[in-house]
């Protein structure tokens, strides 16, 4: 494919070298010269000349939200590609500007990736970001056949799983599995900054779970959340809305009667969402097995732990290490198809690893 | 030490596993006989008999908040130990009303291991449960030294750090640090139960960590908060009132401006509260780098992966695996000492793996 990149941010240079490794030609343009420079000298591709011998296949526009139109219609007048995708994380704002200024709609396929790092810029970038990931593409209804096609193969060529939706059907969707669940993070973690450090000492995973998304770049997530404002608003009033009245509830003095009733209801609330959301190879969270094994906190003792498991055959889907200050032990969680768990249990145990099971 | 335990559930039955590791003698006993058997044919202990021939060191109260001191009372009556402790996740409901039982006072250390799992039931319970995490003990003003001295002891058996705390104080902290986070990952996750499919779809790590703990068991949670409920409640308003503003911003016409400064200084509020959680080692969470490596998705290659790792010398101090639907490879994300980072990442490529720098 023959590609022109505009915008040689993260996703922009993770996505240039994404295809560059498939044997793609790539330019790059960036309004700050030196990020599209840093990008072509990571290998992303080659600077975008004034005008190109023939127009490529695809640009991608990766560019913040409310530049998309602009940057779109620059590059239509320029006549630089058969056709454009963006990446921002938004899709109804960037279309509904496009159509205001009178952009080709028919070669414009809006997209978004599913994938992202706490880093930002080139020199963040990888070209394997999207390997595995959704991509959502929300052609317009003018968009044609031919564009969605050539964008399509473009998201494969990078690895990632395209799924096509409508733009205001996707607005909706990411804020609630994405931009509204990062303003709740910040929320639980906001009350974080005052605390008493003794307070901090007790905190385990699951604070540390909660509050992680929190730490990202609070800039970028500012305009996400302004350019899906009401999608955002809706979910986040409704959180608020339970919230406080779990708040109200327990400070009812002699309320437990309805405090415990209208608790419970939300706790399991919260444990049938919670077990809706796809775990790795898209099952249920609660598919795996988890097998605890007491490790010892030195190098190799991982690498001991997953030799004995690959001997086994036994594949581990994923791991989390639990390790608390003050001790030179940590326990190893593997996850493992349920079947396997006994096999693996067996075999480590065989091999002098201290298991419960 | 002689030690009785008076329910056998996940902590107390882990509490006599531990203790029984260290070569205690462990009596056991609960309300329903069929855990306490249970337990002691895990090998937590023998079952506790009608009158001890001499006062256990300890009795560890591990049943809900409300039962506390009523079982106290009891096990104080029959003069079962010497002194006594509880493992409730709540410390001044216990108090208050021990002390309004008339209980002695003298010889009881209320207590808080900050450990659990989301399994629960005597055959969950693990020996090394307590491994490293913090141990709150909250000694009434009554309470004798030796008494504390005691439990202090018992806890570091355990494995565990003692924290000594008072006990308004510990409900006030895990309000904050536990027992409303859980309430709010309950939230998020609740918008999710009638969610469609696909937006599920887009889901990411973000969502999973934010709802990871509201998969726990609603019924006991219930019991937590309302047992804390004045410390919890004023930690969910105002979370409660930031969302609520938040949304209030976001879906006013024309808000942008007041819209970004008001939802940028929670961003980064959210932030700065993150940073403050201590992380593995009991660091700020960003003292370790994360090196990423592409690895097929079958048994033994991780095992290949920490092999190299460990024979560079480095320490892996965490490990995330991220795999996505449809592809044969994933992403492993190794947390490491800054300094060990490139050292790691020089043996890696020398091994052949696909590291990105």
């Amino acid at each position: 494919m023959r590609v022109a990149i505009i915008g040689t941010g993260l996703i922009g240079t993770s996505i240039a070298l994404a295809l560059r490794e498939r044997g793609s030609d790539v330019w790059l343009a960036d309004s700050d010269p030196a990020a599209a420079r840093l990008a072509a000298d990571l290998g992303a591709g080659e600077p975008l000349p004034q005008t190109l011998p023939a127009p490529a296949d695809v640009v991608v526009i990766a560019v913040p939200p409310a530049a998309v139109a602009a940057t779109l219609a620059a590059a239509q007048a320029r006549g630089l590609a058969r056709c454009y995708t963006d990446v921002a994380s938004v899709k109804q704002l960037p279309v509904t500007q496009a159509r205001a200024r009178g952009c080709d709609m028919t070669s414009y396929v809006p997209g978004h990736p599913m994938a992202g790092r706490e880093k930002h810029g080139p020199a963040a970038a990888r070209a394997d970001l999207f390997l595995g990931r959704t991509w959502a593409l929300c052609p317009a209804p003018e968009t044609s056949q031919a564009a969605t096609d050539t964008v399509t193969a473009l998201v494969r060529e990078c690895g990632a799983v395209p799924l096509h939706a409508e733009a205001a059907a996707h607005d909706r969707w990411v804020a609630l599995v994405s931009h509204a669940p990062h303003l709740v993070a910040a929320a639980m973690a906001a009350r974080l900054e005052g605390a008493p450090t003794a307070a901090l000492d007790l905190a385990g995973q699951g604070l540390r779970d909660v509050t992680r998304i929190a730490a990202g770049d609070s800039g970028l997530w500012t305009q996400i959340v302004l350019a899906n404002a009401l999608p955002v608003a809706e979910v986040l009033a409704a959180v608020a809305a339970d919230l406080a009245e779990a708040a109200r509830v327990l400070s009812m003095p002699g309320g437990q009667d309805e405090g415990l009733k209208s608790l419970a209801a939300l706790l399991e609330q919260g444990q049938a969402g919670a077990a809706r959301i796809p775990g790795k190879h898209g099952g249920a969270p609660r598919e795996f097995t988890a097998v605890q094994v007491v490790i010892p906190d030195q190098p190799g003792e991982l690498a001991r732990l997953f030799e004995a498991s690959g001997q086994a055959g036994v594949n581990i889907e994923d791991v989390r290490i639990e390790h608390s200050p003050g001790l030179p032990v940590g326990v190893a969680e593997l996850s493992v198809r349920p079947a396997e768990a006994s096999m693996l249990l067996d075999a480590l145990e065989a091999g002098g690893w201290p298991v419960r099971r």
